[in-house]
């Protein structure tokens, strides 16, 4: 009886931040889903617009991202420690960027992505991870699913090593075959950030795992 | 009279750290005005001078920072966290470090600045960002400027979400301009660090608001 | 009695997670010294040679931090906070991380390490800090060596303002002899990520000055 009593009453505030978290990462594999649109679309214009609809996903999550803020200075109970969930949300937040960062640079250098072996492998790694971020924050609620949760931080570790293998073959085959320094320049950049994102994905486990070494 | 007990025992402990971390911002912000100067300083020699002095300042933050480290040591008493308190201190001494580097680079590469739209606006917006710095700081004292210390949190962000917008026009303009790949390295550097200047005010701010959620 | 009672049964505990720290130093000061070897090898099969042995170590140094993640899990007395094992851990991970990538780097790049001052000295530095970076974690143990730790801290930090140094003069030579924009990138590359290896061993001090500040 009595944890039932206490469910009623704790419960609800804390099942507030829990949506909030998985709204977090609806965004993050919505956003994703936009760059592979993006790297598969031959005409510039159309990535154009892609890109933009992805600057409204990582607006959107900003506004997310204050919210859950807001919603910690509000509450008195949370489910986890106060700097936990502002890591846990920035770290989020940090993933969206990175990703609307490197839509924006294909753009800005004008890089046709749809011939690009490395790109195409990169933005398909990405889309994975980020299904894994999913699953690894859904697996938080309650810490009913502590060891989904592991079971994703896992995935991503794995899928940050294929991508950092995919960048190192990318930058030697273009260092190799492109003999144009301001090309290189472009291209590479583009491959980093496009990395980066896979890194900011294991930060945001790091996060995970230390909240479920703490709490679980 | 127990409230004024207690502020006459533990306010003079906590204040000094208060001071210690107020003079921190005038040092950023310091540093910050002269790199105004020196990119509005077409003589290279000039520019060297000023670097040269920016390097006097950043040392001396060192010096602060490490006296802060001690006083953590020695004090039994502080205003919050030991942990938060080393934060803040290294987060501003980061400010202070980006600042340096930047002014360095231009010197290296013999950039000149005077005529280059995109340095002259990202050091403008590093200036209001240091000032805004100055001012959440002093609003953390006693708790008693927290509506002060979050609206400039607010405007940090605004500063760094159009720094981030002058960087891209900055590189976009630059790629299409200039063609020669060297000169496009050494100022895409330059305009790169700059930038990250107001990420580092913005990390400065993500301590401060983590601090006001748990103790305002 | 008391004291030796508490000792008997908490130490044994305790006294595995420093024997993985030290274990984790030992493997950071190993690959260390394998980048000597690797700037000092003429032969470029050779060289590959090393760089994979360098690979096991960073591979052997990744279970460690498994291996510690686990013991975390599973032990209830820990010598210090979780969070700070979790972030002292994966600090050191960083530095044979970014000492791998360096090593990549020159193979990738095709880059004779032999006849580069830059390169030379960097590596060389390299091996200094972690070096400390052993003396600073030995010191934790028990908190009974906290002079010898901060003494360790000091000094690399003063060999990362070194390395801060050399990066900075390397870069400006390489600018004003090599024309070739594409060799300046590749070069450019590998300074920084060596230099960014002794940023790493400082970030791992940070973590230790702030146990330091919490605990002794």
């Amino acid at each position: 009886m009595k944890s039932n009593f206490f469910a009623r009453i704790f419960i609800p505030k804390e099942k507030k931040f829990y949506d909030l978290f998985e709204q977090d990462t609806v965004n993050v594999c919505s956003i994703a889903d936009d760059l592979i649109r993006l790297v598969n679309e031959s005409d510039e214009d159309k990535r154009r617009e892609i890109k933009n609809k992805m600057h409204d996903v990582e607006h959107a999550n900003d506004q997310l991202t204050h919210t859950v803020m807001e919603e910690l200075g509000r509450n008195f109970i949370t489910p986890f420690d106060r700097e936990d969930i502002h890591s846990l949300i920035s770290s989020l937040d940090d993933v969206t960027d990175f990703i609307y960062v490197s839509a924006k640079s294909m753009l800005l250098y004008k890089i046709d992505p749809t011939h690009d072996i490395t790109i195409q492998s990169l933005a398909e790694l990405i889309r994975q991870a980020t299904k894994e971020l999913n699953q690894a924050v859904k697996g938080l609620r309650d810490f009913k699913g502590v060891k989904q949760s592991l079971q994703a931080v896992v995935q991503v570790n794995s899928i940050e090593n294929q991508a950092d293998d995919i960048l190192y073959t990318g930058i030697e085959h273009l260092f190799e075959h492109e003999k144009d320094a301001i090309e290189i320049m472009k291209k590479r950049e583009l491959y980093y950030q496009l990395e980066t994102v896979t890194d900011k994905c294991e930060d945001v486990c790091d996060v995970i795992e230390s909240i479920l070494i703490k709490y679980a």
